[in-house]
């Protein structure tokens, strides 16, 4: 039996934020860009308070047995595009390092896709970095289309 | 001198969600995907609602001499990523037909670029479909990075 079969998603504790964080930057990517000291800085908190005040948006945790075991967000928008079509973005995927290549991952974005169509979205979009080669597989498998270039301006 | 000098940006009106739509709609892509009917089908008007009440997103028109000639839309989201940095989104880019290649696009990228230092936004990203590669070149110019792949599931 695999070991995901009781996962499910729900809104993230502000008590959890530290380990969300944790997963964020166990990452090669996301290593450099975060600050996990004791205490965190203010910034994470401010954001996770942010979100949990807006209705387009949820930080989401995976958990299994009680534990949690992954992390996404979701932010639903739409705008005149396709008839005033919603759409739902799927950011900061995390699977905790030690249970990734369980298929862990495949379940937490089938159960997100769940969440767009029961909110009416007409697709479901996200960024991947070009060098996550592995990534980009892992959702065309899962039926997305690579069909944009995501461009970004740092400020 | 440039025709452009005094272009401003400024959040749309609702009597002006048809003149929106019909640019958004004259375009290789979005041609297929809207409805440029009369009366517009009501989703149009659902969507500006939506977006004229929610604080974290702006549907604007850029204007020249009382005339409106462009269109994008904003998203403002953050997440716990880089220590709860804001992101500006920017979607739904267009100039009026007839007056594209005058350096409109650019003016109005960068006044959205000057919203998102305002906002204290420490990215600003946009996705364009892989056959927009005057798009691509376009943005690489204004400082933007091709750095990742959208990704799109449709439901």
């Amino acid at each position: 039996m695999p070991d995901s079969t009781s996962l499910k998603l729900r809104d993230a504790r502000r008590d959890e934020v530290t380990l969300i964080v944790r997963m964020l930057a166990d990452d090669h990517l996301g290593g450099g860009r975060e600050t996990v000291s004791e205490p965190l800085p203010q910034g994470y908190y401010d954001a996770f308070d942010w979100i949990a005040s807006d209705p387009n948006n949820r930080l989401l945790v995976a958990e299994r047995d009680g534990v949690v075991i992954g992390t996404l967000q979701l932010t639903f928008l739409r705008g005149l595009s396709k008839v005033g079509a919603w759409i739902m973005l799927i950011e900061a995927v995390r699977v905790a390092g030690e249970l990734r290549g369980r298929g862990i991952g495949r379940q937490m974005i089938a159960a997100a896709v769940d969440i767009a169509r029961a909110h009416g979205c007409r697709s479901v979009e996200l960024g991947t970095h070009q060098s996550r080669v592995d990534a980009q597989r892992f959702y065309e498998q899962l039926g997305f289309v690579k069909s944009h270039f995501g461009m970004k301006l740092a400020l």
